[in-house]
């Protein structure tokens, strides 16, 4: 940590940082400068916060050195983790087949907003395997802005996606809201999604940790990357190593999309993070018109692949339908995207 | 609900609409103008979106005419509702003194950030109450956004703040962070505190809803005042009529504050929610220094109470010491606020 | 436009607003609904505001219909506009090349942020080219947001550039700040660029839309995107018909870049604007490492030209070289761009 | 400057960074931790700025020790600078009745958004006296959003201007709105305003600087608190001297209202710099019935003035009806403010 002290702090404000430095395991290494006296307090600053140290007598401001998070870090691993959801070894089933993520291969995870019936998305479910889709998303635990809206199937919506993996052989991608339900969710699902009001639901990561199910973590509406990464952090300290992060679009000043996808995030996490990291066009943008183009961009920034909705008949759609694809929009845009990723090395 | 077709939608794309409209009880009256047709749906429109209308082809843009909640609109009460937390009938038991929420009088809910231990949690509530406070606040199960950082006493916490209610009589403000832990936090709590990142999690908001419990509900960090009150909506049709609010600070571009405190929602939800309005200039800003003037600012625009964090050592405490402020600081302040609140025609 | 009237709205406050609408040209429709009374006023919309018609009594909301741009929009040319900047009958001079923007092909504008000096300026004009660039950017007059940093060389940076330019035919693209300018940047510019904290420089967009010289438009850091296509309306309202526009960052509480790169405004300017679209990955990131990834996602996503800083020796550069590109990097960034564009069915 | 190295940085990286840190006159102090390496590069930093130190090979973070404005710094000037505008040495003439800023007493400068007539504007100059303000705003250089809106009545209004101060002594504030202007609008105003779009045109700040009439420097709607004194310091380093800060709204996501009102800048200022700082909760806002508690808000958390719009028709006002309070209210609420100004040791 450094800490800039106030231009009018005195002696013993410094000597007191010092000796509080030194007990929380850090060395400090004072400067005298003309206008400002300045510690660098060198060691492991993960055990305290700038928060903490900014509340010493005399300091104006405090400056981490190191990054607070560890095992998501790429120090810790200098190439993109690979690993699988779905396939033989899946704790939800032996019937889907395993889909790579952070190789060479972009999938593509794809579907409706929420379950609303059997045939809903026992019908989406083969559509866009034809289409090119490697996995099924859908929700069956909704949260939902308004307490009047449809709130999901819940465990009904559950089986039915079981039903369509089983039909299909797509592996499943499903939301969890509460640690309460990570064993029910777990049962069906592939893989785990922590959705965008729940980054910073700790017990619900840690939850999350503690199982066999891979997680897709994505990154909350307000978060930033420091903050997005110690979420992550909270699931691989429970011994989960299998987490994806998703850019999801943030909330800003923009008002003719629902949210504002920050694209850059992605080739930025992929200089701090071992972890593979996706793009959601649908959400980051709200707008289904923009779909197309924004998936292409995420491609060419180097996504390490695609979650995006697809809807039967997106009018109709009980949850997020000015956002899904047709589901004809979304061959064509699969077909379309096979360029760009060949364009960047890679394939979709 | 207002739908705003697009220069180029067709004669098919505006009767589609009307016929779906009608068929989810809504009365389209169409409006054909030079440049643009506009369907003015009249009816329920809580029972739909914007975004599902929105999906409709042909239709640029839909606007809301009504507000999305109902019970916790002005529409409901034209005056703020008023009620006790703690008092002889708190369900944590009868030893507080009850406070009132929504009246003339503006409460100081003031305590640490965590409670770190029994004998720091009874120095300051003792100390608190000497100096004015009404309730008492602090975390023991503590949302933190690292893994590596103190993440709460639990139960044990809970148990001192039992203990500091007994020999001070000042009731609890306390957070719940999960559904699970609801029982067991209003077993000892006169107030349930869920924080700002928790705003959307709408399964602990249907907890809430089913408890006896007062709840103060904070704002999230990049909530919009709509979403706010639909979150205070989860919690008020769940049969809990006691719901506070609390502004504690935006998430924006501004760098020198921790948050932006948005102080003109207090008037603003107090135009459109009878729910009582509080502030937390401690989390509104995150900096110590700017707390005094900004808890003065919170009362003259109209705060209902106030939430403040205040540590016997602010340098020592093991959360958020860079913005409680001691204990003889927030005594001078709450001496400060009376003229304040005088001139507003309110008492401290 | 559509006047939503409070719950507690008089039949006067109607009457009267139905009035005040009949006189400044439009025709109100009023609709009595349950909960709300609503106009919808039908007409040229543009001679009035959203602000001004929800100052009438009773007036809880008032929504434009309308786009409050005219020359800007799609619905005037379909198709996006092309035109050259530079070229034989470039107002600056007969030496440099035409540059077509808006067509198929994909411009590069590069250069290093500021003009230092001759020889710095005359060399880079070769580089850039040799990699592939198409036209030069360089600013002579720099808006810098500490008076103590380096404002640029002024008129003699125009000169140097002007010798660029007859060194290598690049057109030139250099910055204007202030309408007394104007005519001096424009006998040595190919092309005026308009910076983000002019974007709402009233007069200087008058003055801009009264020359013959293309102009530059790049978006503020706050501007939604109908503030953005009404600032390009002063310039063409004006009578110059050759704007461009450019994404170059949004603020935002992002930290680890310098800005936001909104990238979806790319295609969402291109549903509403026939005026070609540029980006520049530069600015809008603030971070050298992220600007090759988020030129190509540029490109992916449909924008109609790139701008980029590229300094031969970004360590030493007076101003941005955290933000610049080496010359070999830019190179080898031009060629991997090929096949992108190729992949959207462009060239670069 | 703090200088953190990547983990991965050379021996050689650290040493070129010592060499060049020399070379522009910082004296580099060299930690090398377990982690990193860290320089401390002590010595006058305002010559060069963290974005052009990051580019150093091997850098990967730099962090400023000392704030980059001096002039407006605290440190200059330990208590807040008191100053007059108007009265009987104005250069704009002596029919004025002096009023002092950052004294004691908290000024109202109240009026229109726009001078839209020469009976407009004495009628409103006349109520707004009666009702106590000491200083009339208006504008005659408005700068609008749309190119289709008023423009204002130029220096006509600047007439009208001069004549309502003749018949009230209340000295005027209007807006400038470029370089070219400043002589003119000097020749008529008491105090030039620069408004929130030119909070960072330099050289309308530049040219500001060079008159002797004092200059209300509207905070831009994106600016950072550090952007916001280096913008004071252009016009203090041209030698005016009497220069006032104001807070106006930032934008953020908040939608109820147009601006986010970050009314905690105003104590956070006057930690940082000796300048007044007023706050204007008409654009604060954007919001009518919003105004009076945010103005109360403004007086209680230490704001120096307040500026105000007022109308004495806000149904029919030509711009920003939608925030002006009526003469009215007006009236009633400065009453109001009596008492909070006391209950902070100041008058209105």
């Amino acid at each position: 940590m450094i800490l800039v002290f106030k231009a009018n702090a005195t002696k013993e404000d410094v000597a007191n940082a010092e000796v509080r430095l030194r007990g929380i395991g850090l060395e400090p290494h004072t400067l005298v400068g003309v206008e400002r006296t300045v510690i660098a307090a060198i060691g492991d600053e993960r055990k305290t916060s700038p928060e903490q140290l900014s509340s010493f007598s005399g300091v104006e401001n405090v400056l981490p050195i190191l990054a607070p998070y560890k095992l998501a870090s790429k120090e810790l691993s200098a190439t993109t983790s690979v690993f699988e959801i779905g396939g033989a070894l899946s704790p939800a089933g032996n019937d889907s087949t395993a889909v790579s993520f952070g190789g060479n291969k972009i999938p593509f995870i794809a579907g409706p907003c929420s379950v609303e019936g059997r045939s809903q998305i026992l019908e989406i479910a083969h559509a866009v395997k034809e289409a090119g889709a490697t996995a099924l998303r859908a929700g069956a635990f909704k949260p939902r802005t308004s307490p009047y809206q449809f709130q999901g199937l819940a465990e009904e919506g559950l089986q039915y996606l079981a039903e369509a993996r089983a039909a299909t052989g797509l592996p499943i991608v499903t939301e969890v809201l509460t640690p309460a339900d990570v064993p029910l969710v777990a049962k069906y699902a592939d893989c785990l999604q922590i959705g965008t009001r729940n980054m910073q639901n700790f017990l619900l990561l840690k939850a999350c940790g503690t199982v066999k199910t891979p997680v897709l973590l994505k990154r909350g509406m307000s978060a930033t990357l420091e903050e997005y990464l110690l979420a992550a952090e909270y699931i691989l300290t429970g011994g989960n190593k299998r987490v994806m992060l998703c850019e999801r679009g943030i909330r800003t000043f923009e008002s003719y999309v629902r949210n504002t996808f920050a694209l850059a995030i992605v080739p930025a996490l992929k200089e701090k993070t071992h972890l593979p990291v996706l793009a959601d066009p649908s959400h980051g943008t709200g707008v289904r018109s923009l779909v197309p183009a924004m998936t292409k961009a995420s491609i060419a920034c180097g996504a390490d692949g695609i979650l995006i909705e697809v809807h039967p008949n997106p009018e109709k759609a009980l949850t997020d339908g000015a956002q899904s694809l047709s589901v004809k929009d979304f061959a064509k845009l699969i077909k379309e995207c096979r360029a760009i990723a060949e364009a960047v090395g890679r394939t979709v």
